[in-house]
């Protein structure tokens, strides 16, 4: 008997389980050998995270524990670290377990954050990356309410919080943060007034690349709600008493999240892979540049639009790479050709807090309870796809 | 017209409220300025505040707005922080207010914490003492757990929770903890064993001055559900990195909440009374020696009992103190005379957490749930004190 072909797959995130979860649906019993890693037991949902790094979801409902939604037959599941990826030999290093040889590898490690060289960003910022550092940056900013009334001085900086970048991350976290700090103001007996809430961008506009009419409604929705934009100010230097602005400024903050841009796992370039930002410009098959079993998808990945600009990682284009390379791992293994891969854009949506969110779905500018109700259901979307209907009902919020 | 006698009630806690409300009740419309002076808003229902701490009751049913319960026409109430008493000129002076005039002072600020001398601790510990200070502790030990998880190294210092002093105080908080532990493990995705929780203590035994029996079971109770006693044991230093104990012996602990002791608010001694670790020994009508309209309640007064011992401050102390010289001020207005205070101590009841309870009621001893259940009911018989059975019905969690 022939030894059976190996696919690694590489985290359990939208691009990595989607893969998982297709090859599951499509292979036969013993047609391949299926191995997923990734560091959690368990998936978190990435576009959800803003909710639970400002308290208003519960954690709970933006994870699903892995082994609920993997057949064991099909797929083996190893919870360790990637440490390094080696090309040459076909092998993954992990943390706590031996290598992993493969045929094939698909890695979707996700991204990294990007912090333009800005000083003291990494050590002083907080990221909106993963569970674990949201729950901190929650409890962050519950601690500092709770020694506010505690000291004797006057502590502003305790009260204020700094987003800084004002993309789709940016923006969806301030519109949670919105309605968060009248509860904080409650629980914690702070007046509002004495809270301030700063979004700050380099770019001459909030949500670049947005429609502008979408734009000026996030703002105003925003602004009416006490955050304070500070557009086209670049940060230039992240301490740990807050941050300073472009020409000088300095805003003593407690708590300053950065939502400024991800580039590519370095574990790429570590490979020695061909990398733009860390990202990986992929093949019309996702592949890395020379390689024929060296898979790459989610925010790892590269891929440009037909006027040449490169798409945003999005987790809709993590999921399309995802199911589209299970069928065509699927064929390679059974000897067939695979098919080229093709994005179909469906919508954006950005979210403003629980009641409120804008975008462009159907081709048609959305805005308020109706573009919010259409995101929950994208969520619930995202469920349905990795763990049929008992998921969906299990973790939707209604 | 005469000018109207003047009484400023100074602190609204067991003592001081009591005796407001007392008065209210009490005295006819118009027969004496009632002043009642307190720093918060809110009265905090100090027996309680091992719960917030702990993270076990949502601190909205540990306090009580004051407002709520004072008739406006019969009580004056003033937000401001006592800085200083002037029993020679009669005034009490205020952070933010005028000072104030009074013809009779109930002085009710309750308790400073009695650090023994130990090196460190008023600046590296936390202390179960206001509302402020116990959102402050829970925050803290999710901000620790939420912490680990993201960190790269094994931080487990962080995981331990040492608590000075097994009184009645320290054992009630340990309880808590005991219920709130494998709830904080399941939320942050930590092992329980990792967590450690150490009860340290000075004397011979656990809750010294109770009966053996009781402290055995309250020892068994709390060891099986993994605490660790270091009984005569006393801490020698704390630090911000844990604490020392006798003989050299580390703790590495991010997280020392000392329940070691309470001595009289320091501000009797500031204004030149006699005082014994801070409390005034008050004579049978609760004054401070030498003076004639100086009345002391709480944990700042000092009484004996019969064998000449000093009772130990508490709210059940504080409360007959109260509703005792509320009679004794209006007979006083009235040209009438007073009668002598006698403390008629009707038990004691230490909780274990939610489900368990020790102590003596009835003249019996009591374990388990049956203490438990008679534990909580003396928290709503407060409540029904100070304001009623409306305000039992709000704020009792049954
Ligand atoms: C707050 C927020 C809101 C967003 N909203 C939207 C939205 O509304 N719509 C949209 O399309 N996109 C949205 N995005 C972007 C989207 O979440 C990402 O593009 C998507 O998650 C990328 O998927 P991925 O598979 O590349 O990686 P991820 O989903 O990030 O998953 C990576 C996985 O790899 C694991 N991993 C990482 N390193 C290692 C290692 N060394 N060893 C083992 N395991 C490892 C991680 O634990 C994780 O499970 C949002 C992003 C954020 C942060
Ligand atoms: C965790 C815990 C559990 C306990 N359990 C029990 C129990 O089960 N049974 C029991 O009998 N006793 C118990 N006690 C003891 C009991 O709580 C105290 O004895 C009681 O609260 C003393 O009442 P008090 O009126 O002296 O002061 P407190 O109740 O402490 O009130 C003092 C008030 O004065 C205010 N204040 C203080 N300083 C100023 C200032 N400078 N200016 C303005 N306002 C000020 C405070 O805000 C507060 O409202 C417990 C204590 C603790 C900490």
């Amino acid at each position: 008997m022939m030894a059976l072909p190996k696919i690694v797959v590489l985290g359990a995130g939208y691009g990595g389980l989607m893969t998982t979860v297709g090859l599951q649906k499509e292979l036969n019993y013993q047609e391949a050998e299926v191995t997923l890693v990734n560091q959690n037991p368990y998936h978190y949902v990435t576009t959800k995270l803003h909710e639970p790094a400002a308290g208003t979801l519960d954690p709970e409902y933006a994870r699903v524990e892995i082994a609920s939604v993997l057949k064991q037959d099909k797929v083996k599941f190893v919870q360790d670290r990637v440490i390094k990826v080696d090309p040459e030999n076909k092998e993954v290093h992990l943390a706590d377990g031996e290598p992993l040889k493969y045929d094939y590898l698909v890695f979707g490690l996700g991204s990294a954050p990007e912090t333009f060289g800005i000083k003291g960003l990494l050590e002083n910022a907080f990221f909106i990356r993963n569970l674990n550092g949201v729950r901190l940056i929650r409890e962050h900013i519950e601690y500092m309410f709770a020694k506010y009334n505690t000291l004797k001085e006057d502590r502003d900086d305790l009260l204020t919080i700094v987003v800084g970048g004002a993309g789709f991350t940016g923006i969806e976290y301030v519109g949670e943060l919105v309605d968060r700090i009248p509860e904080l103001c409650r629980e914690f007996d702070i007046p509002r007034e004495k809270v301030r809430l700063i979004n700050v961008e380099a770019a001459p506009t909030v949500l670049p690349g947005f429609d502008k009419e979408l734009v000026d409604y996030a703002v105003k929705y925003l602004e009416e709600r006490g955050v304070e934009f500070r557009i086209n100010t670049p940060i230039e230097e992240c301490t740990p008493e807050g941050v300073v602005l472009k020409g000088g400024e300095k805003i003593d903050s407690a708590t300053v999240v950065w939502t400024g841009g991800v580039r590519g796992n370095p574990l790429l370039e570590e490979a020695g892979i061909e990398t733009a930002r860390g990202r990986v410009k992929v093949d019309e098959y996702l592949r890395a540049p020379g390689y024929e079993d060296f898979f790459v998808v989610g925010d790892s990945s590269l891929i440009f639009n037909e006027e040449e600009r490169p798409y945003p990682p999005t987790a809709q284009m993590a999921t399309q790479q995802g199911q589209h390379l299970a069928k065509n791992l699927t064929a390679l293994i059974r000897g067939g050709s695979m098919q080229p891969f093709k994005f179909d854009l469906k919508g954006t949506l950005a979210s403003l807090g629980r009641g409120s969110a804008i975008g462009i779905a159907f081709g048609k500018k959305l805005f308020g309870t109706k573009a919010s109700i259409l995101k929950r259901i994208n969520d619930w979307r995202w469920y349905y796809l990795i763990g049929g209907l008992p998921l969906m009902f299990k973790k939707a919020k209604f």
